[in-house]
Formats: C-alpha cells, structure tokens, sequence
C-alpha cells in the first residue's frame, strides 16, 4: 500500500469513519437480504399499513437499542453517573461530567448509524413505504372509481401492492399511485439524509468547538483512558492471584508451582 | 487487524455479544436448513395445528434446555445454593446470593438467545405458522365456499398449505389466506422481537445498575473467578499426583521417572 | 483463537458437551450417508414392514452395544464389582459403590447418544417409517380403492413408497399417504426428542443434586481418576522392564544395550 493511501485509511479509522461505513454497508446489504426473502404485502383493508409501518420502524428501532446495547462504554456511563442505586461516594467534578457528555455524544452518533441507514435504504427502495400508504391515496380525481363504493374502494386501494388482484380497468390507476408513493418515499429518503448530514455536521463541530479540550488534549485523553484500563486490569489481575493462593495453601498445604511441599495434608469434608 | 476493529471485536468478546451473536446466526441457518429438509405439511384435518406447532415449539422449548444446560456455571450454581441433599456446612453470605442471582441472570439471558431466535426467524418466514393455522380461518365471506358442506370446508382448508390439492375456484381465495396467515405469523414476530428486545434492555439496566458491584469491581470479580478456577486445578492436579506417586512407591518400591530404583519389590496379591 | 472463545470451548469440553456434540453429527451424517447408499424399499407385500423395521432399529441397538463397549471403563466398573469369579480381597466403601454408580449412569448417558440421534434423525427424515408402515394405513375411505380385492390392495399399498409400481389413478391416494406417514414420522421423532431431554435434563440434576460430592470435589476426582491411570501405567511399565532385565541379565550375563558385556554365557538347558 502506498504511504499516502495507508495515512489516509490509518485517519479513517483513527476517527471512526471507517466501522461506521461497515455499519451502513452491512446494514444495506442486511436490508436488501432480508427483504427480498420475507416481505409480502397482505393487501387487505387495514393491514397493510401496519404491516409496511412494522417492517420500517420496527427494525430500526433494534438497530438503534443494539446500537447502544453493545457499546461497553454505554454501561460504564450509565452506571458511573445515572445510577442512584450506588451510593455516591465520591464527587463528580465539572470537567469529568463535560468528558462524559462528550462520551455520550460519540456513542450515539455511532449507534444512530444503523437505524438511519436503515429508514434511508427502505425509503429510497420504497416498497415498504407503497404498502403501508396505500390505503391514504385520494382518487377522487380518477374516472374509473366513480360507480364504486367506500368499502370497495378501499378494498381495491389495499390491493395495488399486489399484482395479481387488480381489476384490467385499473392497471393505469395503479401505476400513476405507485410513482406517486415512489415519488413521495424517494423524496422522504432524501430529506433525511439531508437532514442527518446536517446535523452530524453541526453537532460535530460544536463538539469540537465547545469541547473543553484542545486536539491535543483529547489525543491525550483517550490515551489515558486506554492506559487506565490496561494498568488497573493488570493489577486486579495480580491481587487476585495472591488472595487466590493464600487460600489454596490453607486448603491443600502448598502453592502451586512451588516445589517446597512438605506440609501437603488431604483436605477433610469442612474445608471445601 | 487494525487496531480501532480489533478494539471494538475484543470489546464486544469481553461483553458476550460475540457469542450471542454466532449461536443466533447458528440458529438461523440450522433453521432454514432443517426446514427445508424435513418440513412438509400433511395438509389433512385435525394434523396440520399439531404438526405445525410441533415444529414452532418444540425446537425452541429444546434449545432452552440445551442452552441451560451446556453451560457449566448452572450445575455449580444449582448444586451451590438450591440442593438441599448436600449439607449447607458453610453460610452463603449476603453478597454472594446477589451475586449467584446476577449469574444465574446472566445465564438465563443467554440460554434465551436460541429460542427465541428460533421462534422470530419461524414466524417472519411464516410456513410453520401456515401449516398451523390454515383449519382456524373464517371464509364465511367468500362466495366460493357457499354450497360447501362444513366437513368438506375442513378438508380444502387444511388442503390451502400444500399447492396441489386445491380446486381451481379457491385459488384466489387460498393466495388471500395465505397473505393473511404471512401478515399474522410476520406480525407475532415483530411483536416477539420487540417485546424481546425491550425486555432485555431493561433487563440488564436494571441489573447493571442495582447491581452489588461497580463497574470496576465486576470486571475485577469476573478475572477473580477465572483465576480461582485456574489455580485451583492447578493445586489439585500437583496435589492428586503427589499422593499417588506416595501409593506407586509403597506398591513398587520406587517412584516412576526417578533413576533410584533400589527398593524394588514385587508387589503381593495382598496390595492390590 | 480469542480468549472468550476458547474458555466457551474448554468448558464445553471438560462437561462431556463437545464429546456428544461429536458423536451426535457424525451418528446424523453417517445416517445420511448409509440411507442414501444402501436404503431401497422393496415394495413387496410382506416384506415392507421388516425391512423399514430393520433399518430403523438394528442399527440403533448396535450403536448401543458399541456406546457400551467402547468405553474402557465400562469393563473396569463390570470387573470390579459385578464379577464373582474375582474374591472380594478388600471391602467396597459406600462412596466408592455411590461413585460407581454415578460412573455406570455417565457411561449409560453417553452410550446413548448415538442411538437416540439415530432414532430422531431417521423418524424426522421419515423414509424409514414410510416404507415400514406402508401395508398397515387404512384406505377404506378413497374410492379409487372400491374395486379392488384385499390381495390388489395390499400389493398397491406396498408399492407406494417406491415411485414407479402405482397405478395413475393412485397418485394423489399415494401423495396423501405419503404426507400421513411423513407426519406420523416425525410427530414420533418429535415426541422422541422432547421425552430424551426430559429424561436427560432430570436425571442430570438429580446426580448432580444427591451426588456424594460437591462441584469442586467432582472436577478433583475426575483429575485423580485420569492421573492415576497414567502414573500406574507408567510406573507398571518401568516395573515390569526392570524385572525382565533381571532375569535375562540371569540367563545371557549381560543387559541388552549395554557396553559392559564380561560376564557373557551361553545358557544351559537348565536355565530356559
């Protein structure tokens, strides 16, 4: 790989971009996938919206809960300042509170990824959306549903998803309201992602703007962070050891690994 | 791999959400794999709502039992606190049932993973769910079934799931039912899957934060119990060996291994 | 392989888990296999029922007798305590009989695996059983069967499992038969597996509930069993060397592999 191009990956990865981009491909990929195998509008009056809202909402939402379900740092967080449960024994300084708003905020732009990629892919796909608003369309303006009741109406509405159950004289009908509910789904699809570049932008550099650390500062943080956690797992990691071993030699008479066992003695019942 | 992803991987291991992720995905392609093999409906009355629901519930009500019992941790925790054949020589502090409930918890939460996995991906794809409610649907407003008596009803409905058996008049009919069985199956999983979800999320604030311990003293707990049980075989493995190498050389007269073979003597039938 | 990973797959291990597992995929696979290769109904009256029997059931109880005799402690445990013929030189304690009988009941567990698999993999495939129950289903009320004399029928039924000796009238009777038997198949397997689990998940508890030994004593004892196999053998093999190269030592003057040969002499007659 060229200097150039590995300084380039080696920054995308330093700031995230690049497991958000897996995030969003897996999750467009996912969608497709999953789409194709298990959606089928059921066509009829008072269904389909449910079932076309259902597929949208519904997984975004779990995207979103395991979006922030699976970051670790999430439960730190949330444990560390939300947490009335534990006693607070220690005081919580300003800067430390800032650090950690900080925190929440890259944990749920990142957790927000998924979910949005998600509405944007079905929204520009559109499927879901044609379903679950096929019932809202007004055709008042269409000759051929004069003669036709409310409930019939409504019936042949529901069915336009579907191919099969159109009567012949409504086909154009049905092709004019699927390029309508296209149309208005695209442009949905578009107004979030517009909107969701908008905001991740601002909030983005009002961050870093009104970050009570400079670049450097965080640089350093976030190593600190890293070096915290390392250091004290490797001196839990060694306490536990020698309590452990204290214990085991009461038990059997020896530590293990020595080779000083004169005083092995065979555990009676009580000591287990 | 690059550090941000081998971060995130090891993160995600250190959480559980690494495993819960391969039994879920495991169970997804056993499901599609057993299904397509073995499942076939015997579209007859009277069979197809046991059959189906043999094959909705069974499979998940044993990959509970098999998710409770490949882990180890329940056989301790059980024989610890729940036996009452074993004598309780030592009291179980406070803090420690709370903590053997936060175990047990754990354990519960993942040995739900396949089940309920099982059940979703059932009834988003909807077949077993067919097969077992094609006797209950109500066709009273189809015309097509006016001059049918109620036994030969029975016998066309439960004939809907299979495509052979259904005469030429009811195939519009059957595409319907059909449609509305997906919608209802697909609907119960989302229901599922929400409720799922949720339950979990809560679940697992609720113990993250009435928990005994911090953050900290969890990730020290969980390092203390892996180090417990390592030293432990440790000692007993040294220990167990001492004692029969003390056994050997009462029986041979010399220990194995050692060059002093001096004392060697044929042991007598009396020793065996 | 990641830490979290292989503490899963150790622990599965050390509980016999991994073993089953094993044994359960081949049992299935090779089931596959043999069926595909070697299972062709023969579709003759009288015959149906032995063949299909035969295939389902011999296999099984081989598997059986192998599960029991493949495993060396079976013997062990039959020796030591079931045998007459062997004088009872030293008395049994009763927590060695209690830990027998925990032994006998693991061995009993794991011989049948292979079985049951065999059993629930051929009842959920159905092949089998179809051709087996071919003769005895009860076609009284189809009419294409009016006319036909018991001999007929009961050469049409058993021609059923194989594709080409039906008449064209029959195809859809057979089709139906067919799904019948399928589901009389695998509601078996069905019931088969749920009562194995069952069985299983109780008994399990049961031994580990009223075992003489706790969680800590049982992983000690396991680890002795295994040591003091390995020691004795060790130590009885350098044993039985160091008597035979006495003796030979006795009968050529010297010791085979050494450089220090005086004493060589032919041995008398007297000496062989």
């Amino acid at each position: 790989m060229s200097p150039a191009l590995g300084n380039t990956v080696s920054s995308l990865q330093r700031s995230g971009t690049f497991i958000n981009t897996l995030i969003a491909a897996l999750t467009i990929c996912g969608q497709q996938l999953f789409s194709s195998f298990t959606f089928s509008c059921p066509c009829q009056v008072g269904k389909n919206f449910y079932y076309g809202s259902a597929f949208l909402i519904i997984p975004a939402l779990i995207l979103l809960v395991a979006g922030f379900a699976l970051r670790s740092q999430t439960w730190t967080i949330t444990s560390e300042y939300c947490c009335s449960c534990v006693p607070q024994l220690r005081r919580i300084s300003l800067l430390e509170r800032r650090l950690a708003c900080l925190h929440f905020f890259s944990i749920t732009g990142r957790a927000l990824v998924a979910p949005l990629t998600w509405l944007a892919v079905t929204l520009l796909t559109g499927t879901y959306y044609e379903c679950a608003a096929s019932e809202f369309v007004s055709v008042g303006r269409y000759r051929a549903f004069d003669n036709i009741s409310a409930g019939e109406r409504q019936e042949i509405l529901a069915g336009f998803p579907c191919c099969r159950s159109v009567p012949s004289n409504m086909i154009l009908v049905r092709d004019e309201v699927a390029l309508l509910h296209r149309y208005q789904s695209q442009m949905l699809g578009w107004i979030l992602i517009t909107l969701a570049t908008i905001t991740a932008l601002v909030s983005y550099s009002l961050a870093r703007c009104c970050s009570p650390l400079t670049s450097l500062q965080h640089r350093y943080w976030t190593n600190h962070l890293h070096n915290e956690r390392e250091l004290f797992e490797q001196a839990a990691a060694q306490h536990s050891r020698l309590l452990i071993l204290q214990r085991i030699k009461k038990l059997f008479g020896f530590i293990p690994g020595n080779e000083d066992v004169r005083h092995i003695h065979i555990p009676s019942c009580q000591d287990w």
